[in-house]
């Protein structure tokens, strides 16, 4: 089982593709997605899909999943990331000639205690333990590192 | 100048192209896109951006224009309303081979102002003023009605 960890956000989106083969986890590959501040929206929201569109094809998952998007502080900050997640789902459902991926969604705390143990654990936490369950990896990026996670996570959920 | 008018929602976009010529506008086409509750999330993004990335390449507006989305009553509404955004968007993005289709975002009041007169405006009074800015037409849908609107507003905001 191939999985696709997905963190999206318009100025940097971390993606992660590990491999589940009973309880045992290996990390394929990890990237992030950047697109400038400069660019006009439409054609930043294209980039995310366009490159998402090509780490599916590439390492062909069987599923994806994502943290769950909420409302936090900001909500300009926020609509902004729900646009992000929009073009990112959009190429998870356009995937393998539109058949689609499906997408997993877990809370940030479901992430974070099948990751480390508690759902209140803490970012280094999180990614001090990808180096435990994914060993060998030299994760580059904190996005990166957060959709690491969430596949781990979604492989940990069954 | 052919302006492509976007009303986005996640069960429901709307779309609307304008020709407007001096300080003539004349409809060209209208619609909406619909996507079933039941499909899954990523498939209904793909479907939207799909069906917009048709009507781009059919129509061949020179630009876009949307109303600015801003954070209602109700939080999770609008974030599945700013996720089809994003998928809009990114169609408008990647459309002219990547060139882009520029989208213009206006606000809602100066959307009514702009078509009515008043920013106060009530729906069926932008309704009404359509038939008037657009000898002819006969629109079917909400959706394509605020579409027209802010394709409207665009072309008279020059």
């Amino acid at each position: 089982m191939i999985i696709l960890g997905l963190d999206p956000s318009l100025s940097s989106t971390g993606w992660g593709v590990i491999r589940s083969e009973g309880s045992r986890l290996s990390h394929v590959a990890h990237g992030q997605v950047k697109t400038a501040a400069t660019t006009p929206m439409p054609e930043r929201l294209a980039c995310l899909q366009a490159e998402l569109a090509q780490v599916i094809a590439r390492y062909r998952p069987d599923r994806a999943a994502a943290e769950e998007i909420f409302l936090n502080k900001n909500p300009q900050s926020t609509l902004k990331l729900a646009q992000a997640r929009g073009a990112v789902l959009a190429a998870c459902g356009a995937a393998y000639d539109g058949m689609g991926l499906t997408v997993r969604e877990h809370a940030a705390r479901a992430v974070k205690k099948s990751v480390v143990g508690t759902g209140a654990a803490e970012k280094r936490q999180v990614q001090a333990m990808l180096k435990v369950l994914l060993p060998g990896v030299k994760v580059v990026g904190a996005d990166a590192a957060d959709a690491l996670a969430v596949a781990i996570a979604d492989a940990h959920l069954g």
